[in-house]
């Protein structure tokens, strides 16, 4: 008997994560591919496609073998159809474009997509370190800030636009967020955001060496590998916008959970990945001040399942498909 | 046969607010006492028995008839026996004090005590404003600002300690709240907090009416009315610290929606009841920049059970006793 897998795709601004994983969410293969930044949907579904078969391969399956494949997508979607829209930061992705009957019609399986930090929040609740909690935060730190909630073993979207935690206002009148509003949490932590600053900052006189460690190390942004090795040279201006994020993230998570009081905040994204249980313990020392029940935080942890977690929790949508 | 009728008590800070109900939640009679400023937990233990029994009397009923009473309270609760502990509001009530065993003996029935802020939002949601939806967020705007979660018709409390939205940073690094923490939303909107910082530009040299008004109606303290009747006259600073109240209560509350992304928000507390929709509108207007999915925000509405709404809603927590 075939053993019966499963595809995760997880579709970010930058980068497209695919696995396939068993019946037990075991990664048996996984494969990474840019996210097209010219052309529009049709061409980021046939780069998610042609990943997720990389995947296979690396797994040792044919991609017809897969029974269903699931999706993290950014934007506004349809989950019953898997239609998506409004996906700013992938190329022209404004209307609405049947993401979900693309990939379904290429593998000839069943496709779900839902939203990427919901499905990433799942991933760590249910296989990663949320496992020992019935209710979390997840703070995916990264090009922007996301937000996924699961309340006494249950995900909360609430009408379907919940979980912003990156537009937690903790500066009123505060600098201007990616977003276009004020005082946001993400304005003053999300890498986009960082780097804008850096990019001002420098304009305005100040000296860094963040965007000479950039073309030395061939990335067209401040990654955070950059960012990291930037902190390690002790460069002063990374250095300071870094301890200004932790304090915003510290604020900001701290008001969610005088709000929510979980059991436990789980850190996951870009950076959030990259500075590890290390930035994790940072957090958690910001946010100690403004927590009201300061006797009784919550555990603040990094995430455990890495840069496929999204990937892997997207897998979980067709958990029932494959156990038909 | 003897009508079924129930007791509800709302223990605040300031007053003792009591109802019997009956059992679709009618209010059959209400009174009101204030809460002992001096002695200690069976001082206001007892001031509790006789406001209740005078709501009794107001209804026609004799307090034996009681059957269930049900109590919202401030401080750390014990729901299963009823104990409530740091009730710092109150006087000299840090320890355990057994309020649910002494109130039984009084009436001789069976006394459930749950958290005020809870209790009143609860009422809300179902017999109040909050009855046309699912999810709701309740703003109890008063001395503090206290915060009530339902979700999906259940209410949210955390592991106990959850809806403490007045506690939600503002600014970082922002003026100092009652708690002692920085920046708090409620630090900013709060009644005492507000009077804290009327006195103290006053001492500074500001002119204001509040005070005069204060005396003139014979109060201890700025109470809503004498706000409301500040606002009426013109009155420049109490313009100055409503406008900045309204700014902290409309950031705050939309980070809480960007979170969770309620389908309704209700606005309660001596402050909220005072300025009642209107109000509630200018935290909906002082909202809106800050709504991540501004398209769809969250209907804004001044709770509509008035004074009583807490001890309504602590009535509602020996349903099931009256029921039997």
């Amino acid at each position: 008997m075939a053993r019966v897998v499963r595809g995760g795709i997880d579709l970010g601004g930058t980068k497209i994560e695919t696995v396939v994983v068993d019946s037990r969410s075991q990664v048996l293969g996984s494969a990474r591919r840019p996210t097209p930044t010219k052309g529009g949907p049709a061409d980021v579904a046939t780069a998610m496609v042609a990943a997720l078969k990389d995947a296979c391969q690396t797994a040792g399956f044919a991609s017809d073998q897969l029974r269903g494949v699931g999706v993290g997508a950014p934007g506004i979607i349809d989950p019953q159809t898997g239609a998506v829209s409004t996906a700013l930061n992938l190329p022209n992705w404004r209307d609405s474009y049947p993401l979900g009957e693309r990939l379904a019609e290429a593998f000839g399986t069943e496709v779900r997509v839902g939203n990427d930090v919901q499905v990433a929040t799942d991933g760590e609740f249910e296989l990663g370190a949320g496992r020992p909690y019935r209710s979390v935060l997840g703070v995916f730190w990264g090009t922007g800030v996301g937000g996924g909630i699961v309340l006494d073993g249950k995900p909360w979207i609430g009408r379907g636009g919940g979980g912003e935690i990156g537009h937690t206002v903790v500066r009123m009148n505060g600098r201007r967020c990616p977003c276009g509003r004020r005082g946001c949490m993400e304005g003053y932590s999300g890498r986009a955001a960082l780097e804008a600053r850096a990019r001002k900052l420098v304009e305005e006189g100040e000296k860094t060496d963040l965007f000479k460690l950039m073309q030395k190390h061939d990335r067209p942004r401040l990654t955070s590998s950059i960012w990291a090795r930037a902190l390690d040279q002790g460069d002063k201006l990374a250095t300071a916008l870094l301890d200004e994020a932790y304090e915003a993230l510290g604020n900001g998570i701290a008001s969610a959970v005088n709000l929510l009081d979980v059991e436990a905040v789980i850190i996951g994204g870009g950076l959030g990945i990259r500075f590890g249980q290390e930035g994790a313990d940072r957090i958690a020392s910001e946010m100690s001040p403004h927590l009201y029940h300061d006797l009784q935080p919550p555990d603040v942890l990094v995430a455990a399942l890495g840069d496929v977690g999204g990937a892997v929790g997207a897998a979980l949508l067709v958990r029932k498909t494959a156990r038909r």
